[in-house]
């Protein structure tokens, strides 16, 4: 939240100076929650991506989907409620030996819904902690452009990609 | 419990038909029960194993490790307590557009942890379930040498190889 609070000191503080603060304001969405515990939450599902794929860039290696309670009830009635919370956990997929196993985390990408603070970007906050680190946000106030623009197609399904399986 | 049933049933009967019950008594383990709501236990650990690993024919997919509560402690403490279970759940490693993606289950495997019941396997009993089918089982008796064989080198880490990470 202390991100948050200082958006919201510049927001007010910048009328003051004569700027606008419309882009400001939009872009002061509050800060998306690092997941603690997100490791013991519900393993939906996993995925390589290898050099070629049009993600490798951004997304390539191994990553694992978690869900929390709240998420889980989303993708069984098709409406995730606020507080519901779905994990990307990239990892880098070392390959070796006619095996892939899994090395350092990339990037531990998170979706985090509520409806109100997260209007702009379909009721979902989005964020990326650079190899894993609570303190390294790498998504920050570009959610809309970084993130929601590639999701925002999947509205039918609340702007999720990932689905549950047996 | 069914198999171990009849089993106990033909271990008591083979002395009245004049055979030696050595053999069949020590095979047969109590069965290894359903590891019912697993995929909602803690995911340990993944892996790839493809064509031209030395494991192939029996494990090339993506599996996926999970550990029930007391398989945790396990890992954490170095000597896993009765109750504990570790899963290998195998899936076919679909390949398509630069990218891997989890098909149909192929096993799941069950290590199941009581020093007592399955004393002639390090404390472990093993049971393999064909396509995830509960009806499935594709080890039984023979754990010592389908299973237990290639675990027995892990006895300094109590039988088994995973191990935790972050």
């Amino acid at each position: 939240m202390k991100m948050w609070t200082i958006q919201a000191i510049k927001a007010s503080a910048l009328p003051l100076l004569g700027m606008s603060v419309v882009t400001t304001t939009l872009a002061a969405a509050p800060d998306v929650p690092y997941p603690k515990g997100y490791r013991d939450w519900h393993h939906v599902k996993s995925m390589v991506i290898e050099e070629g794929h049009p993600l490798f860039a951004s997304f390539g290696g191994i990553h694992h989907i978690y869900a929390n309670d709240k998420a889980m009830k989303g993708y069984r009635s098709g409406a995730f409620p606020d507080g519901a919370v779905i994990i990307f956990d990239l990892l880098e997929a070392v390959r070796a030996d006619h095996a892939i196993t899994e090395g350092q985390r990339k990037v531990l990408g998170v979706m985090h819904k509520d409806a109100k603070k997260y209007a702009s970007t379909g009721g979902w906050g989005f964020e990326g902690f650079g190899g894993g680190d609570p303190a390294n946000r790498v998504v920050g106030d570009s959610a809309a452009s970084a993130c929601f623009a590639c999701h925002q197609p999947q509205q039918a399904q609340d702007y999720t990609f990932s689905r549950l399986r047996d």
